[in-house]
């Protein structure tokens, strides 16, 4: 056993290459194990052993500085720099986080979650050194699927043009998430066929030195090249051939279903617990359905098809209806906007905090030409992915505050329906849709058909004293609120938003008349959110105004029940704080 | 005179060799008396006649689609799409926008004013095409320069996996607004040595079919090879050769300064008038000083180097202190982040409507990492670019909710100043400063040094009843503001607040105890600005407040003064809403 004596890189430094196989070997069981009980990224990892054997071998971290891409492919270099234990024990498998992580480690540069920043990052270190005249070494390794996004391709841009050490292993497994998408990956595909003389040569035509090594999982063939490169006084690709999932059988076989994986059965890959989002599969069926009867219909994709339950089998069923764009969200969203433009009725579904990289797409492509388009927001919620690269409630102050976009939030799967149903074929406004999280369930009232009436918020139950505003995901907890208020006696007003994106001034003129509290609950950061809107509505009267959402900050593997607690935002307290304010 | 007869694409059709030649003197003599009289973009259109009279002798506009990258290359073919009296009549001068713009014609499909979008909004169009059945040609005509940004190269990706008909035209006049930077230039270069033959060829790496036209200012050269294209059944991109400015010697001789340029005499070609932004110069002078002082700073440009005052002469005077990325937002703002991490003092300047395209760099690579990059936003002001793709009023929405970030205002060049020397040494905080418009002048108030006691905001002078907190560029609205109601007896609370992130809460709980009525003047749009944390802090209370700021819209050329009293942005509306609210 050598991974359990491994307490760094230096404890590497001098094995020979059948310790290294053993190593190699004995870490991917340890990602097996782990994997098996406790979920995570399974096939980047995987695939990279070998090639983080061979970089802490060669080079000395953390001296020389690794940046990994997205850190999909962080697992083995965790493991090799102090971090074993969390790969080998079970009561330690919580300790690190599934990301680089400079909290955890001086070995780790970056806390990074989203992908294709891995060359840009590496550029700022490397010219930081060359300004401050050290000598150490700058690697990046970012994978063929990272490749395809903006900031990735500006960064090649940039380092073609520097003239000091900085070393991009790019790890080509030819896979995304899901199968790769875009021209260059015909590229990458001919210099694999060519052991690296095509000349569909990307990193050339961004003014690189490149060289090629076919064997990308033989960690000798690794030390090699990386030996050849070390202390290089330019910037210079190392193209590697690797294998997704490698050393699983099932994940070798299917690549895109291993990229993640929930807890299995090492036998037989099965799944230990389903994981469903209704939503989802409620978004692939309607598109399903739109794909047969509106010949306009196209749902785009970047890269996360899964986010809108689209499986290998329902994207070919879907056929020109489905276009998948890769990791390129700026792309997809102005797409978007050309195609809604020349009357089609185009739909982009992507996790709430992918929608970042579009901002400017969002406003100037869209917006401001006021291109009917739709896009789904999914896992906009603080119940969703809780990893502080990944946090899915700062749409709100990104998105709404654009002029022109319409952005709605429903309360229920109804809802949700009646608005996909509304927003897809419309030719005159760009719509978003804030996605109700998975635990979001079916309600009996009767849902508006139209939106088209802008701005206007729906009264569920009219009280008084108190209106309790209750916005998409946090419709439930506004009804629940109520129940303990009428415990109390007092019958609030409950109403259902359905635009974030707006005053309803009239009502909220209205509520005047016989209340004296409006209560705002979101989904999200308060900071430049909804509630806000509604607070400076009523600013200079006498109405008492009560937002509810999370305060502004980066949250990192949070506890969900103890984060609503913190903010406020169960029931029992906000009914509290109502009764403390009247 | 042919010009002055042509309504639309059709009355050009038929003309001979030399009436194209006639016809582009004709246009070229238009566009220089226009532009000494009204300014504008100069460079891109004057080498880009011949350009477009091909294209609309050999594509049937409206029927085919252009798409002309951020429209800087536009004011051709708006002369030949019936408008040429807003290039020949100086009373109608004022008729179009500096963009393609929908509203203005059938021939325009966007209205786009940000840079490298063309590529990306053609291949929804084609798309569209597709789906549609229908068979018209689509062409994005795009600047090299434009080249460099993530969304062109994402746009390139896509479409070299398409399969249908899309042309792009690719006009390399190797120059971006400043000289060109990045490692795809060496390719460009290359690819004209060679007439098209080098293996650096972006195009071909990323799929697509390449054509190269050295004689991109031959009309006959481009309409035999826009003629070989047409309705072609895929892809295709045709490089062409043009000269940045032709026409105009000093133009020629001096591409930078004539890209776009003020009013000017047509012989010596001196400006008529001189547009200094004196905070430009400032940070220029403190980047030329720091350059020496400091080994570890370092200014990095996105292609825009004069918004910090740089002049090709202060670049050259900066040496390894500068960096220009090219038009490269994403990687500008990622690379700040990594150079940072890696302990140098960068700073990344740039007009507000350009960080639009960096939200997610700053949310990710700078922010969850809290790396001490600083960044400066010009003209984010409605006293800035008032054209509707250029409105640089949005950033606080944008910016100021994003955790970690501390965004400041400052009011005057000496609190600019002192600001600027604390954030770019200081290692703790990722820090953005919104640079005051021109017009904002000194004041004698002593400045705070240090900002690091953050979210304390200063009070300048003590008062009852009204408390007023004039934001960064409005603070001598403030000032104006209490001046008046001083003259009704009233000695408000004056507060510079100087965080835009941030409440300072201390502060506002103490004003309850002898003010009624709390104001916040902000040059910028309410929704997800600055007042609306400030309603949402009083808004249980007695206290009364009132935001005043822009309504949330796409105001597009717009008066100044026009909007402020729209939006009761006066010191005299201020005062008497405030009278009204007391």
């Amino acid at each position: 056993m050598y991974l359990e004596k491994i307490n760094g890189p230096q404890d590497i430094k001098s094995f020979n290459e059948e310790q290294r196989k053993a190593l190699a070997q004995e870490m991917r069981e340890a990602m097996l194990k782990r994997a098996s009980v406790h979920g995570g990224h399974f096939g980047p990892d995987f695939g990279i052993v070998e090639c983080v054997i061979a970089l802490h071998t060669v080079f000395d971290s953390p001296k020389d500085k690794f940046v990994f891409d997205i850190s999909h492919q962080a697992y083995p270099h965790k493991m090799l720099t102090g971090r074993k234990d969390a790969y080998l024990y079970a009561e330690h498998y919580d300790d690190v986080s599934g990301y680089t992580n400079p909290e955890e480690s001086e070995h780790d540069m970056f806390n990074v979650g989203h992908t294709s920043t891995s060359i840009s990052l590496a550029t700022g270190l490397a010219k930081a050194r060359d300004l401050k005249g050290d000598k150490e070494n700058i690697i990046a390794v970012i994978g063929d699927g990272s490749m395809s996004g903006g900031e990735a391709l500006e960064g090649l841009d940039t380092a073609g043009e520097m003239d000091s050490n900085l070393i991009i292993v790019f790890n080509d497994n030819d896979q995304s998430i899901a199968e790769v998408h875009g021209g260059m990956y015909k590229g990458f595909r001919e210099l694999r066929e060519t052991k690296g003389q095509s000349e569909r040569n990307l990193f050339k035509a961004m003014g690189l030195e490149y060289r090629f090594v076919e064997a990308g999982n033989d960690t000798e063939a690794l030390i090699a090249a990386f030996s050849e490169v070390k202390d290089i006084d330019h910037p210079v690709v190392i193209h590697i051939v690797t294998q997704k999932g490698k050393g699983y059988k099932l994940a070798e076989e299917n690549k895109e279903d291993w990229h993640w994986h929930m807890p299995f059965d090492i036998e037989t890959g099965e799944a230990r617990q389903e994981m469903v989002d209704p939503y989802a599969e409620q978004t692939a069926a309607t598109f399903l359905r739109l794909a047969r009867e509106d010949e306009k219909f196209i749902a785009i994709s970047a890269a996360t098809p899964s986010s809108m339950g689209l499986t290998q089998e329902r994207r070919r069923a879907l056929g020109k209806h489905y276009l998948d764009v890769g990791i390129a969200e700026e792309q997809a969203v102005a797409m978007a906007s050309g195609l809604a433009r020349n009357g089609a009725h185009p739909v982009f579904g992507d996790f709430s905090s992918f929608f970042q990289r579009t901002y400017d797409q969002l406003s100037q492509d869209v917006c401001v030409n006021n291109n009917p388009a739709t896009f789904l927001v999914f896992w906009a919620s603080m119940y969703g992915m809780n990893d502080v690269t990944h946090l899915g409630f700062y749409d709100i102050p990104m998105m709404s505050n654009i002029p022109n976009l319409v952005y709605l939030a429903p309360t229920s799967p109804e809802e949700y329906q009646a608005m996909l149903d509304w927003a897809i074929p419309q030719e005159k406004y760009p719509v978003a849709i804030r996605v109700p999280h998975a635990m979001v369930g079916s309600s009996k009232r009767p849902v508006r058909e139209s939106y088209d009436e802008l701005n206007k918020y729906e009264v569920v139950k009219d009280g008084s004293h108190v209106a309790i505003i209750g916005l998409g995901n946090f419709y439930n907890l506004a009804e629940e609120t109520a129940a303990k208020l009428k415990e109390q006696g007092i019958e609030a007003t409950l109403i259902n938003p359905l635009f974030i994106t707006g005053q309803d001034k009239e009502l909220l003129e209205k509520l005047k008349a016989n209340h004296e509290l409006v209560v705002t609950l979101e989904d999200g950061v308060l900071d430049g959110g909804f509630g806000e809107k509604i607070a400076r509505f009523y600013s200079a009267d006498k109405m008492k105004v009560l937002n509810f959402g999370l305060s502004k900050n980066f949250y990192d593997r949070y506890d969900y029940e103890a984060l609503a607690k913190e903010n406020h935002l169960t029931a029992a307290q906000v009914a509290e704080d109502i009764l403390a304010n009247l």
